[in-house]
């Protein structure tokens, strides 16, 4: 197919052309623009009818977004946004420099100007970011056959009119109807009295994971937004919080991989950004990690006289580090998914303290064997290491557990709360507890 | 309002209690039965309307779901699952016990049962599994206002009707047609002119991660299956994906830290199932961290004469760790969402080597200059550690990066190559250059 499209452009029959990319979906064609060269992109974009034009536009990457509005004139460049929902419009001044944003919004309306201006003034990842203001509202002394006239009247701009908004002259919310519900009403039944009135609706300044949340929760496909005077003021569709749930996940990884989160691609990202996301945590565990060589220096002269000792540090860090870190990303998980509640502390500390033993256990009594059978330390030695490895699996799976709930508790970032911190923290305390047993146990 | 229903029912005043519960969300009802006790739950249960109750039933947890199932009637049983949609069904039926699927499906008409047999039977995690068969199918020839009709006569019970799809007699699609669209349009429009030819679908056997993808790529609410023979089956709708997604996210936040993934709640996970999730993991890296050890062991000598070397070995092994992880991570996550391919690797392997060399630099400086003034180890030791750290740096992100792709290149699980795997590879090659250079550089 793109063959084809490619070779009717190549020889000028831009009609063909047209109407073969006319049967593809939108988001090919912008996945076709990524691999062809930039001046056949803009051939291609400009033998599109203008709908689908707009349509193919929002699913380009920002930076063919860019080139191409730096190159079609002004008038062509308000044709599309004009064309776009709102939300998607901004989503895309958003990536644009300064530049290209004045030169756009200074063409459109005012009125445009003027919401669009709005919109950007949200907070990021607040629902007033992400919501669109292309919704219906229908008033509840409507019929059902009205209020169907009436959307085929305006609808027809609007992203989604398979749920509509009931609304009194105050702008407040009274009730939500489906147009499913209209269809299938009687044409003379009142919408007040098929609306459902107990609207779940999202404030402006909410933070997208809760309404992302609440989307979950409710299985909805569409939900109101209201500002502080509880006015409707726009919709959130649900294809736009899919990715608020990819975000949300990639932002917790991160920061889980001790990074600061970012929401660009990776490829996207220059070298020196990405460079500079990850040094302040590497520094920071870096520098705290030396407290723990300072721990082997203080028994140094222990060390000295058993060196044998040292062989078995990478293992008991190791084995520390990845049991904790186990125990935390599933509680800094359950959090974010709102399956626990820092309420369940004490439930958490219980589980983790039984998996805990149970695994510490099993894990010291195949450590012991392997070191007396394999490297013949003597039974001191092999003792030695299991005790400090079942403490260390036991403390640091209660303390992988338990920290993230109370960072939570605290109103701290759980995620930040993983890995790297407990790593540190454990493998202070699974030093001393090797060393003390050591000097205890081998009288050194 | 808990509380006055919970009251309501206390003083045996059903009716009023009735009258505030069909108020609430179905959601909300399921809710507030997780914090009543059980005896209550079933007295409220029973006073809610047939259709409100099958909906709070889809939102009860599978403990709950079971304890109504098994004190109600088989009647009152059949009757919830009768207004239950075919997926929320078999998602309940998942979860029961046999016996308990044996009675419910005993007493359902056979096509249900036959229905519900089918979807049982699609591998987990597969969209057959996830789909229901709650659809709207339309001919060409109808016009739209025959649709409509259509649909208002057999609509209610679907799952949802806003997008409505078109067969032939062989059942296989033509079309593609929002509700929106046929009300938008004329009445006399034939459906054949106004629907979308371009219908994309999904198999059966289609992995549910796979179908996230293109659910997330196109921004649609349902989605087509089709079968082997690309006949129309069922539909999928987006409430569906937005816990597959989490569900993905999950599983690689789990498979990256170590585990076997699972999607049970941990709260509602057995603490010895945990265990056994945890274990096999923890065992396989504890083993390979001795091979780590060995290296030390190899160099006893060496590290006797210059015992300070050992106090350094946390801090190059954890930044190695972390490091690793940070570029892991990104790119596990970005193979997970599609923006990066396997055919990507040699970017990545530039742009890492890039990373890591500044960030290898700075480290390294921080680190020589607090040895040098903070620990007075003098300037060979400062300079082996620092030298170490840097090459530690690079390898661990190039490693990280890298290994990944490989293991998707290779078919295997990239998630799985994770921190833990590329911690005991970086581990390794880490002490061996630094103890290579100590006793260059120191001359032991």
């Amino acid at each position: 197919m793109t063959e084809k499209i490619l070779d009717l452009v190549k020889r000028g029959e831009y009609g063909e052309a047209r109407k073969e990319l006319i049967n593809l979906n939108a988001v090919d064609i912008a996945q076709l623009f990524e691999e062809i060269s930039q001046e056949k992109l803009l051939i291609i974009f400009r033998i599109l009818p203008k709908d689908l034009a707009s349509e193919v536009f929002t699913y380009m990457s920002s930076e063919l977004q860019q080139y191409v509005i730096e190159l079609i004139t002004d008038q062509e460049a308000v044709s599309i946004l004009d064309n776009l929902f709102i939300d998607d419009a901004v989503d895309f001044l958003e990536e644009m420099p300064s530049n290209v944003v004045k030169r756009i919004l200074r063409n459109t309306s005012e009125e445009t100007r003027r919401i669009i201006n709005q919109i950007l003034n949200y907070p990021e990842d607040s629902a007033g970011s992400i919501m669109t203001i292309e919704y219906v509202d229908l008033k509840k002394e409507m019929t059902a056959k009205q209020a169907i006239q009436y959307i085929k009247k305006i609808g027809i701009d609007k992203e989604t009119i398979d749920t509509c908004y009931v609304t009194n002259n105050n702008r407040i919310l009274e009730g939500v109807i489906s147009l499913r519900k209209l269809v299938l009403s009687d044409d003379s039944a009142l919408v007040k009295d098929i609306m459902d009135t107990d609207v779940i609706s999202i404030y402006t300044h909410d933070d997208q994971e809760d309404v992302a949340a609440l989307f979950k929760k409710y299985d909805y496909n569409v939900m109101p937004v209201v500002d502080v005077e509880t006015r409707f003021v726009g919709i959130i569709t649900v294809d736009d919080i899919l990715d608020v749930i990819d975000q949300e996940a990639t932002e917790d990884i991160q920061k889980m991989a001790a990074m600061q989160p970012s929401e660009k691609e990776y490829l996207k990202t220059k070298n020196w950004t990405l460079a500079k996301h990850r040094i302040p945590w590497l520094l920071i565990l870096m520098i705290s990690a030396s407290f723990t060589g300072s721990i082997i220096k203080q028994y140094e002269d222990a060390l000295q006289s058993v060196i044998i000792l040292a062989a078995f540090i990478p293992m008991l860090m190791d084995t520390g580090g990845n049991a904790g870190s186990q125990s935390s990303t599933l509680i800094i998980r359950g959090l974010a998914l709102g399956e626990l509640r820092t309420r369940d502390i004490f439930k958490v500390f219980r589980k983790e303290a039984c998996i805990s033993i149970i695994i510490g256990i099993l894990l010291a009594a195949v450590n012991f064997l392997r070191i007396y059978f394999f490297e013949k330390t003597g039974v001191l030695i092999a003792l030695t290491v299991s005790f400090a490895l079942f403490c260390t699996v036991v403390l640091a799976k209660v303390v992988g557990g338990t920290l993230p709930m109370v960072a939570k508790k605290l109103k701290m970032d759980p995620a930040i709360m993983a890995g790297p911190l407990i790593t540190t923290t454990v493998d202070i305390v699974a030093l001393t507890i090797y060393f003390t047993t050591a000097t205890w146990m081998l009288g050194i």
